[in-house]
C-alpha cells in the first residue's frame, strides 16, 4: 500500500458534480484515489464530464450519510475552512505546515482531508470530527476558493511534501470510529448525570466530540477510556451493587 | 503598486470559458489581477458562470493575438508545461523553486506565467518566449492538469512564497496541579465503580496519572473535564435524584 492510499479526501454534501469531477481529477493528478462523498446533492455525479483522467477515482468513490464511516480509520482528520469565524476555537494550521503533518502521518497511519459544501463550507458538526482546520492562505477580500481548486491545491501541497525529509512524527491517535465509540459512551453518562440537558443536547454533543478529538488519544488510552466509561455507566445503572 | 500587480497570467488559446473563469477566480483568491488571453476560442468568455468572485478579473482581462503584447514588460517569463517531450531543450524548474524565483523577481520587476491551451499545451513557438518551463510535479501516469487547477496551484505557490510561515506554537496544556485535580476526581469515581480495586490502587493511580498527562489537556478542556467528573460523581452519590 502506497502512502497515497492512506489519505481519504472527504467531500461533505458537494452540490456540483463538476466540482466532484474536478476533485477526482486533481486527486488522480497527484496520486490519490480514496474519495468519499457524504450526501452528495446529485446522485449522478459519476457522469461528471470534467473528470478527464479521473474516471477510475470517480468510479471507486464511496457514498455515505455517515461522517464517521467516511472518515474510517483516519487518526488525523484535517478540515479545510475559509469561513474564519466558525472555527475560532479550533486549532488552525496553514496549509504548508498542515500538509507536512499530514504527509508525515501518512507514513504509517491513515488521515483524512475534509471539504465542506460549495455553499456552506464545513458545519460546526463537521468540524467537531476534525483535529484541526487547514487554512489555504487566500487574501482577506476573497477567502472562498472553488472546491475543485481547493482540493487541487491541498493535494499538490501534500504530494509536494513527499519530496522533503519528514520531521519527527506525531504519535498515533485513535481514529474517527474509535472516537465515536467514546462519545457514544460519554453522552448517556452525562445525560443521566444532568451534565447534558435535553434542550442543549445537540450543541453539547458537538462540543464533546470536539473535546474527544482534542484529546488525541493513543489507541491504548482510547481503550482505557472506554473501559472506565463502561464501568461508571454500569455503576450508575446499579447504584446499590458491588462491581460485577 | 503591489507586487501582485506585476505578475501577468497569460493563457494561450484557451478553449473552455469555464476554465478561463476558473483561472480568474484562482487569481482573485490569491490576489492577482492581470489576466491576458491570446486568441481565446470563445469570444464570450466573460460570461463564464463559474467565475464566482472573479468578475472584476474577467472584466479587466485583455485579449490579443500578439504574444509579445500579452507578455508586456515582463522580464521573467515562465512557461508551464507537462508535455515533457516538447520542451527538452529548455531549462526546467520545479514549481516550488520556480515560484520562489518569480516571487523574488516581482519585488521590483515584472513577470509572466504562461499557460497553453487545454488541448495542446504550449507550442514550440510559445516556449520560445519563455525563460524557462515550470513543472508542476504530478505523477508520471497522469501529467496533464486541468487548466483552472494548474493556475490555482501556481498562484498558490507564488502567493505562498510571499509569506513568512509562522512557527506553530504548541498549545498550552494544563499544569501538574490541574492534572492532579482531575486525577483527584477520577480516582474515587473509578473506585466506586469498581474499575479501580483496593488491592491495585497505587499502581492504578500511577497509570491514571500518566493517562491524564498524556491527554495534554488545554486549560479549558481541563475545566470541562472537571465539570463532567464532578457531575457524574454527584449522580453516583444521589442515584434516585434529578440533577441539582
Amino acid at each position: 500500500m502506497s502512502w497515497h492510499d492512506r489519505l481519504r479526501i472527504v467531500l461533505i454534501e458537494p452540490r456540483n458534480p463538476l466540482n466532484i469531477g474536478a476533485a477526482a481529477r486533481a486527486m488522480f493528478n497527484f496520486g490519490f484515489s480514496e474519495l468519499w462523498l457524504v450526501d452528495p446533492y446529485h446522485k449522478a455525479f459519476r457522469e461528471a464530464r470534467s473528470a478527464v483522467g479521473a474516471a477510475e477515482v470517480l468510479e471507486r468513490a464511496r457514498v455515505t450519510s455517515d461522517r464517521a464511516e467516511a472518515l474510517g480509520g483516519a487518526s488525523l482528520i484535517a478540515g479545510t475552512s475559509t469561513l474564519h469565524g466558525r472555527a475560532d476555537d479550533m486549532v488552525q494550521r496553514e496549509l504548508s505546515s498542515g500538509a507536512l503533518a499530514v504527509r508525515t502521518h501518512l507514513d504509517d497511519r491513515r488521515a483524512a482531508l475534509v471539504f465542506g459544501s460549495e455553499k456552506f463550507g464545513l458545519s460546526r458538526e463537521d468540524l467537531s470530527f476534525c483535529d484541526w482546520v487547514t487554512n489555504i492562505p487566500t487574501r482577506d477580500r476573497c477567502p472562498s476558493m472553488n472546491l475543485g481548486q481547493a482540493v487541487a491545491v491541498c493535494c499538490y501541497e501534500i504530494a509536494q511534501r513527499a519530496r522533503v525529509v519528514p520531521e519527527l512524527s506525531t504519535p498515533a491517535s485513535a481514529g474517527a470510529e474509535e472516537r465515536d465509540r467514546i462519545l457514544g459512551l460519554l453522552m448517556p453518562l452525562l445525560e443521566q448525570s444532568g451534565f447534558v440537558h435535553e434542550s442543549g443536547r445537540a450543541t453539547q454533543q458537538l462540543k464533546l466530540r470536539r473535546f474527544v478529538s482534542r484529546l488525541r488519544l493513543a489507541p491504548d488510552d482510547a481503550r482505557l477510556m472506554q473501559g472506565m466509561l463502561r464501568q461508571i455507566q454500569w455503576k450508575l445503572g446499579h447504584p446499590g451493587t458491588r462491581e460485577p
